[in-house]
């Protein structure tokens, strides 16, 4: 993890496994989608998922590739790095740590519709100047 | 389980297990509520969490009693039976059973309630009249 | 709640709603968990689930009382206090807060047993001691 | 969906959705499994993410496109196809339907490890030859 990278904190609770001692893998998106919030909140916006009154910013697609399992009462760190910012959707590379063990890794893919038809629309403008801010940081 | 009771299968995947290797004891309300709904979905409501435009059923209180653990895999049946009915809430008597062996049971009272700041409302004419009718077949 | 009540913060994430807008009931029983461990952590136990190789801490039951919704995006504070200490089970009352407002309230009994067999088995006497030493703190 | 895809219904409840009033997109994946859990047992094989003792079956990656959202009470198909079988790891196409309009769509690579360790292990081989033989049944 790079040091410009956005990170937070996740603990692992027994909500968060399955039959076979670890985390169930689903979960791990929900650790990332805490920490896309948490970027977002960081930029000044809160639920940014409900940006707008008449629009809504929906998950496209999600690409996760997983490498160790975390386990019960882990210390984890995920983190959320905006890779691209384009006219509707923005796509974050995510990773989860348990210190300097990459554990998983995901794209997601975060687009921003009308809430009315769900058709494709352009992310406010002051969203695309702070994300377009905090890109350069990571440079 | 009487023969009135109304009842559901549910199968038991890893999503509802933990690293106990038994099924999370969060996860009966959910059990516990698809079978509410289905309950309501016979008696002709689908929604039923949102029965009106302007009100919605929420849960007051949940009183669980765990007997037994479920497993991964297990295929058990939900049942649920309307034991109170008053002028703005409902109060179910629920069970989770792994055939003849009782696993969890719950009395769960759910509100009818403004959507416009929470305050009761009466229920439905209709779903008095469709849950009554439902109380004097158990009878 | 009082000041020797064990607390811990919880943000209201998208995974935590429901289409009611707003927290979904199931939800706060995780909410409380996390405080309950992080109250056992605070004594010196990680992994209070897993207390001993051959014993286990299994939810007995609940009582859940619902107040206020909570909603997306808020923070919340869950509290955990032992109100019981017997020889094979713990009851915690616990509370969810936001701010000064009582959302939901719950009383957990929680019971040590042998994981071969589930039959009630005595808690360890040092977590006898450590929990006597906290619920003396209370008073 | 073509006539030869292994699917089972599943329906949408409040626990599915989230305050943006759809389906929360993480939840899909759950959908997904249930679909491979049941077409494994299909093929005589329950508890699939436990075929040996000393074996786990693991979700390796997952790559998901979201292409309409479900709604609460929303009757689904979900669907799994093999589309790879391996020395150790499988690779299924999946598919959620509502009626006739794909909803949402995922690959799903489940990898076989030792369960000490978590290195790639052999599928048994009586599950290679089940899968073979359902995979011809698919052409």
């Amino acid at each position: 993890m790079s040091d410009s990278d956005f990170s937070m904190p996740v603990r692992v609770y027994i909500e968060d496994t399955d039959a076979g001692g670890i985390v169930y893998y689903v979960n791990y998106l929900k650790y990332m989608e805490r920490a896309r919030t948490e970027l977002m909140r960081s930029l000044g916006y809160d639920k940014p998922a409900f940006m707008e009154e008449d629009k809504l910013m929906v998950v496209h697609s999600a690409n996760i590739n997983y490498r160790r399992p975390a386990l019960l009462d882990d210390s984890l760190t995920a983190t959320a790095v905006v890779s691209k910012l384009a006219r509707s959707y923005l796509v974050f590379q995510q990773k989860i740590w348990r210190d300097r063990e990459l554990l998983c890794e995901g794209e997601i893919k975060v687009a921003c519709v009308h809430s009315d038809g769900m058709k494709p629309a352009p992310l406010p403008q002051s969203v695309r100047e702070s994300v377009a801010a905090v890109m350069d940081d990571q440079q």
